[in-house]
């Protein structure tokens, strides 16, 4: 008989619920990881609500570090105990996607995000990591599982969202919403080489942390329109690229409008909430000849990436845990997500811990 | 009292005249030049029915060659009577926007285009060349007036169209509408690596100048729905990059369908005619995700783009030449525009000569 | 008892032989190809010469075709019998080198290379594929192994040093030295869309294949300074971007010479054969100063990339074969090894066929 | 009788001195600047030491700041008595060479670098700046002209320097040299995401400033073998990206040395000193097939750059002024040039004001 784990799964739309299953064993490239810390995602909770057709009872969760527990037959270079954080997205990196350069869209698109959307996640005991050769990331000693979690997703999004926006050294840039992924778009554009940051939240605890990781401006929608502000305090030219971390058609429209002429618009919201396409809106876009571009992506994976983003935490450089706002036993996990549905004690990133 | 000339203007929105105008003189940073040759764009018929504003009378066109007339005090390193083209756009080089390589947006939006939308265009017998010593571009001997009237804006906004594509070595490409830019994506794509060229076109004439400008497989929206058709051809996949050379709502969209998670769409449609925003579907834009990107531009300008450009057909390597459905003399030009405007007689690009 | 293959082998440095080998067998993710055709390269000559260190015995040989014969319990995706090629590189894709995009340098320097170097080459009746997944590339039907063949490393490697040139539309790029992998560079220069491509070469039936492959001009050394011709031709201006497929120190310093400031130099030539280090003369590089830059690689490999390639061949754009000047039976290996060896009867490339 | 000034020349190799001269007149298109602040540049040592064919009696200097004393008749946009800086170089903006993006060979090699190279350069109480429209960069109130000084050379090079590094966010990049430029770089590989970054260097003070600006690790080369001591901080695998601010061929072997497969070296340092040519260790330079790149340039200028810089010193994420180890009036600039001759007294950087 195997041995048992708790996991916390999504029975059908709009539920969860802790329930006991086997602890998986690894096919030859995968290993098991037994979880010691994860973060929840909104991610998560836009799933539970229905957004992604995922299979009755799966585990939920993509955000998540641990001690490697057992190694495929196939897998070398790694030991059982070591300490690894796995990102959101486990590609192959070998299909025609990832030899592509587009590991995040492994077999097709948005492929490489399994967790939940193909398999089990990782909010449970004990999870798999598939092609655990490249998908296994070492945690340094001197780094924390808390500052590593935020490396699975949080960190490594928002950088792309800056990434993306390939800004010039000292270029303007927008963040639409502060959320995890937008704060952490913040961070990177700053890492990157932005002269100067406006941040868009109205919230006053992200705003505070917005400033905090390095916006110069904060912009208030619930003062006035969001596009009018960042016009003003750009003397009427805009910005040059906008990063929409919010999944909205209104903001990622407001990001086209922000941008001056040759600007970038790099989206990382996520748009699987709203049914209605994104507009752009002729005059904002130059009639199509304006020499702006949009960008979008995934998650990039990796223990190459998560690698990079060790060291820029080790190194002091990057420090997101003011984000964590709330921690958590693995016990409490229904309160801690229940939390994030209704994002109230001004919650934005909670921390779970397994025993 | 000046010397006048005779100009093709548009006295009011939907109106076109031939009328006496005074031969301009240069300052000191500009050039005159007499116009021997000029081709006609469709843009300039959308400016005729109101797509944008211009002055009442100004003068129409923006792909004209012909002999430097006089040249500004300050312009040193052309002679005059030397042979001569002229890019539709004319940048400045040195505003923010032209330093920042954006130099069609030179200026502020759209700013590099100036001929017929800030200053009179070149449909006239002599017209002015501003920041000469970037913008004359003189013509190999070996090149006729004919082929570097192409270079103008049509070879060079298509070929922009493919170099935004940022097509992969063998990749897959497919260019929307096969109008005379359309054609010079189609030209384009092949020029830099295409390893299969899938062309959208009703037309048979065109169709048939796609295939000699080569397109691989040429698709006929009238005989079922496009974006069906290049699934059906790519095996359900879809393309590596999507240009839009048509400027409508539902090809740009179409465009988006048909691309593969992290493909390119290139705009060289000009969205100036329907007032309705564009529009991306959320599940072919991978909800934001899918590591697609979308990209716009206007017709690079500059006499060093146009040196390559003119090398390209001077070798042999690109003849635009079979695109010249019809030929005119300038005391024709209003016949010439009302073809253009109705597309009779299979018109694709008429040319203007001047006596 | 294991079944028994002829292989092409090295016994010790100078010394080549045809010998008896086990056939090998697939470990999980690999595959093992029955060899149908072959191309000896260049890089096999050095080899035996003694410029890499190999194990005594190891078999020769990169460039190979054939099908498959069997494969490993984690490969899907392929079936036995199906017609495959697969390029010189093999990378594992999953190492921090592959994660980085530089799949040629899987595990370190130059490990992407793993036939000869440090496992059995595939001068074989049968050899074994890394990574199949990966790695396997199959043959479309209306592709001869032949064709396919040269996509193992000459079209990859040469194409990869038009890439790395960066030729900007209409550009001027030099070629230095007119083998099959400068061949290949010349083939790629066109496909990327340069202006002109001048080709440096001395043997007039290299000079001949260099013309139909699409150089426009041919610089004979043998007739002056190839450097000073080239200032000729170009006006004293020099060229945009020049390859160096010839490896010795004197044409890569050429190829500094001769680039115009912004330019680049691409290296594709093999310097493993002259101990001397590259030297980069101060006045051609502008004191470290002319924006010049250099770029390196490796024969690319993968099956997305022999995908493309494949398809450049499929469409007609290239056709490799006028490089195949001689023909022969594996029996006959050791006589056509010769001739690469003394480059006599003016080879260029001779494809070996199995029975 | 014109007016005159006070100018600090070269009379001939290896001697300074003040002079008189007439304050200049601008051409149309040019504007005279009254100097208020510069920076003395060890470029301008080795000019004197005759590094450079310069013209007898020629002007020394190139990064200075001042006020609009007059403009040309065709520069609009400015008003006399702004306070401006102007780049060390500065470009026409519409050559072949700076359309092609490469404004800094504005003419041909180096040819963007006007002050003392071809025209008297700004040690001088009133200076020449040409095409003014792009090379006058208007100074911010809130910022000291000192900080802006900076912006002329020292921050645009180095910053140049980690760009084309092209550092992957988190990476490592070793910096060899911290002189003014070398400083500069080490920011700017801060700046643009560098995880970690390892400056080499001897002297105390320049490497206390060094980790003032971001250094984590210092090499002194005095204490053993740099390369050794860089492969040791990297577990033997060595950097991502190398820049050399030496300007000695031995540091920039060091830096192909130091890189690891795949990565880039960006040269900064100056190589006029030394005649012998830079070479590429062959085991190093990975025979030519590492993936390894090389990459050159020479101080960006032009006005939108400038106000970029500007943006990063206003919103205080860089000061360079530490840097400024020693201050002189106009009327010691001989003891200043003397000092920064010998780099007495722990001269780093000297800020010169006039009256």
């Amino acid at each position: 008989m195997p041995q048992m784990m708790n996991a916390f799964v999504m029975p059908e739309v709009g539920k969860t619920a802790v329930t006991q299953k086997p602890i998986p064993e690894p096919g030859p490239e995968e290993a098991v990881v037994r979880t010691t810390a994860a973060l929840i995602c909104t991610s998560d909770v836009h799933t539970v609500k229905g957004a992604l057709p995922v299979a009755p009872g799966v585990t939920l969760g993509h955000e998540a570090v641990g001690v490697v527990h057992a190694l495929g037959s196939a897998v070398e270079g790694f030991t059982e105990g070591q300490r690894v954080a796995v990102n959101a997205v486990t590609p192959c990196f070998r299909c025609e996607y990832c030899q592509s350069g587009f590991t995040s869209q492994c077999g097709g698109p948005l492929g490489g995000y399994r967790y939940t959307a193909q398999v089990d996640g990782n909010m449970a005991e004990y999870f798999v990591v598939p092609a655990a050769k490249g998908n296994l990331a070492p945690i340094p000693d001197e780094l924390s599982d808390e500052k590593a979690a935020y490396c699975c997703d949080m960190l490594s999004t928002g950088f792309m969202g800056a990434e993306h926006a390939r800004i010039g050294l000292g270029e303007t840039v927008a963040v639409f919403a502060q959320g995890p992924v937008g704060l952490s778009a913040t961070i990177g554009a700053n890492l990157l080489g932005a002269g100067r940051v406006i941040a868009v939240e109205s919230r006053p605890e992200r705003q505070e942390l917005a400033r905090r990781f390095g916006a110069d401006d904060v912009v208030d929608f619930t003062h006035g329109d969001a596009v009018e502000q960042i016009m003003d305090l750009t003397g009427g030219v805009g910005v040059d690229a906008a990063i929409e971390a919010f999944g909205f058609p209104q903001t990622f429209e407001a990001c086209v409008r922000v941008t001056k002429a040759g600007g970038r618009v790099s989206n990382i919201g996520y748009h699987g909430e709203n049914p209605e396409p994104l507009t752009l809106p002729l005059d904002a876009f130059g009639l199509g000849m304006a020499d702006k571009s949009i960008h979008t992506g995934l998650c990039p994976g990796g223990n190459t990436r998560m690698a990079r983003l060790f060291q820029l935490l080790l190194s002091g450089r990057v420090d997101p845990t003011p984000m964590t706002t709330h921690r958590f036993g693995f016990d409490d996990i229904e309160t801690a997500f229940s939390m994030m549905q209704d994002k109230t004690d001004g919650i934005v990133k909670p921390l779970i811990t397994f025993a």
